[in-house]
């Protein structure tokens, strides 16, 4: 038994404790509570730290960390392009796999456990395994061109690459499939996939843009355009992409849902009918200028809705403190009301509610004993925490930024002291060569 | 002459120089250019880092520091006055130093050199001398009720106050005064303070909710109910907070205007006509639930606009790069638009634009010889700024609430290798006493 001591513990399911412990034994939580309490074990004291569930990353392209700042200031169709162009022309297994595990390791240093990852190349479960996290590998399928022989290969390219993933699957990393979004993948794939018979998770990104919204509701805009010029025939495809979704019969297979800006309330009514969970991105969604999610209404309507990174191509942070407190900055400016989001709900989004998105809910996302100690620890003794009337106030207004004291997946210590345990040492300058290269493509003109 | 070598050097007034250097001699820039063609002199290699001018916050309460957190969760009229309360019942002029000290510790170790703070207490222009930054200390006003007998005597007490002051004016740290906003000064103080011969900046709060809007176009809302339980009589006093201002000649003075959320577009007009700057904070404003300020639209009418944290009882952190961010978010997510503003802009904001808006922007805000070396640079080896493609995306998106590793003012180094130089080990402590005092009081249900 080992038990964590912490000036604050913040269960998420009950009211933060003040001088708390959490113990854990062969990984699951055994006892939250009173330090005086506490079952007798080993010691571990994090000070002055606040102690609460490992955050749950919702949304996020592992593989594209490399792509950080490359691609800025540009429209969202381009930008979709040229990431596409630039992944052809520079990107190599091993990259990927190099931007992956830099992702993780940028995550585990600000506290998040679990990976919610779309991912094309495939290499995220791996990276996911070397370094000790939790996550559901979600591997992308694109192919817009709906004649039945494209589907059938699209279909069949998918499952060979899911049978080579199966070996990687342990209890912590687990398989998905993403069919990527309505302006990527025609409508019978998308509802062939949805529909198979596979027993995995399913992700769908819905709704991000308003380009993905003309799309589908009229047939036209810079998407339309684009199929169009590959010879693809476009018309409308319903209200709405969630309602095209809705149709396809995609949602009965309950896929996460990422973005969903360019929902409207009857959407979110299907949304909510459909029990989906849904992955808010709140920086992605704005510094692209897609907009700000219905995060009020869809918590309104009791859907479980995380919050996601997205990729670092466009967020350009993996920090979910940071993305708790732009979720709350973001709806209060909507609204114009200062109590649209609390503090406290959105630390609740950034663990137990991304937990509910993707099905992990019974496993993580609270301290409660029976869960798994997914865990981490933030320092209070930095100026700019201090003084610190309220641990989550604290933790979404002043530690965003901020690097975890202690992380810990199903008790395996990730961070210690603020060191990521068995850190490549080599990894940063590694990615900064791929970053070269892919500037070097850049300047080219090639993109 | 000493060299400051780094990876990027951002002068702002030109685009970003790879391998760079900035040269220094008694306090002044006297170089800004490649490593190679620098004059001889003593070398600091920053390293991997990027170097830029120092940040300047357009406005902040350092005083309220011990507040972070306090009070979360109001209504402004509401949150105001428990502030007020607070501030009688637990502040003694040691915890507002102490507050200011801490304030300026996190901003120092953030990379801000220049402050522009509103001052009750009159205790932080003593604070940035002790801590060795530039700024200056708006000494606040404060006078609702419009009998002549109060006015006079609000504005004997000011004169007071600066006498006092002025002996702790230095080339460094300045002196000005604010009349403090629309809802807590009677017109003919407002005119009085502004009008007045004294050779002292202004700075006044305008326009940063809609209870003001509604107090001063109305005579109603929750800011006329208070004056009038007070025995003030309140009507309408002009279109809107910027108007009343116009109309009482205060805009001569071309005081620092502090917020500008409501403000509609023939008041951004009259602000450019009276060429005053603007303080934007935008955290402060969506948390509070006030909005979002037209920005773009001020700087397309040529004002110029600096970023403000406000105090750390609205924000709760004090980070200009977080600050640029967040300007970004908002203004792309108001306008559904990717390019509504850009990194560089944003970054241009938090350093010169500050400069320009504080009269300062011939001293400090962008490196060029003649200017003085107010400088900052932050470290690019972290995995959140890897890669890094340019130096002011990396700064905008990826280096907010990362800790500076080199700060000067005016040539005196205040941070290097991360760390500050003086600090007072045992001011952690005392804030969190105060603090504690803090909590007390509203656990006492005082407030």
């Amino acid at each position: 038994m080992i038990r964590y001591h912490a000036r604050w513990v913040v269960p998420i399911t009950r009211p933060p404790l003040r001088d708390g412990t959490v113990a854990e034994v062969g990984g699951r939580i055994v006892y939250v509570g009173d330090r005086d309490g506490a079952p007798p074990g080993e010691d571990r004291d994090l000070g002055d730290a606040v102690l609460l569930p490992g955050l749950v990353n919702a949304h996020t392209h592992l593989e594209l960390t490399a792509f950080r700042g490359l691609l800025e200031d540009l429209p969202f169709r381009e930008w979709i392009a040229r990431l596409q162009r630039a992944k052809e022309a520079v990107m190599s297994p091993e990259r990927f796999l190099d931007a992956a595990r830099l992702g993780i390791t940028e995550g585990l240093r600000a506290g998040i456990t679990t990976y919610a990852d779309s991912c094309d190349s495939g290499t995220s479960l791996q990276a996911m395994r070397e370094l000790g996290v939790r996550g559901i590998m979600y591997q992308e399928v694109f192919g817009p061109d709906p004649s039945p022989a494209r589907v059938r290969h699209s279909a069949m390219a998918l499952h060979e690459k899911l049978l080579a993933l199966h070996p990687l699957v342990t209890e912590l990393q687990h398989l998905g499939v993403s069919p990527h979004a309505a302006y990527t993948v025609s409508d019978p794939l998308l509802a062939l996939v949805a529909r198979s018979e596979l027993p995995l998770p399913l992700a769908i990104h819905v709704g991000e843009s308003e380009s993905e919204l003309r799309l589908v509701r009229d047939g036209e805009g810079p998407f339309a355009d684009a199929l169009r010029a590959r010879g693809i025939a476009v018309g409308p495809r319903g209200r709405s992409p969630l309602a095209l979704l809705l149709r396809l019969g995609v949602l009965e297979s309950r896929p996460l849902l990422i973005h969903c800006v360019q929902v409207d309330s009857e959407d979110v009514r299907a949304i909510a009918a459909a029990g989906c969970g849904v992955a808010h991105c709140p920086i992605s969604n704005a510094k692209l200028g897609h907009g700000i999610a219905p995060v009020v209404e869809m918590l309104d309507a009791g859907i479980a809705v995380g919050l996601g990174s997205d990729s670092m191509a466009s967020n350009n942070r993996m920090d979910l403190l940071e993305e708790a407190r732009v979720a709350v900055l973001v709806q209060r400016a909507r609204a114009g009301a200062f109590d649209a989001l609390s503090a406290h709900r959105a630390l609740e989004l950034a663990t137990l509610g991304g937990a509910r998105a993707l099905g992990l809910a019974h496993r993580v996302g609270s301290l409660e004993p029976g869960k798994e100690a997914d865990l981490a620890a933030f320092d209070l003794l930095e100026p700019c925490a201090t003084p610190s009337y309220d641990a989550a106030t604290a933790l979404v207004f002043a530690l965003g930024g901020q690097p975890a004291k202690f992380v810990s997946v199903a008790g395996n210590v990730r961070v210690w002291e603020w060191r990521l345990r068995g850190e490549d040492p080599a990894l940063v300058a590694r990615v900064s060569e791929t970053g070269e290269a892919l500037m070097r493509w850049r300047e080219r003109g090639d993109g």
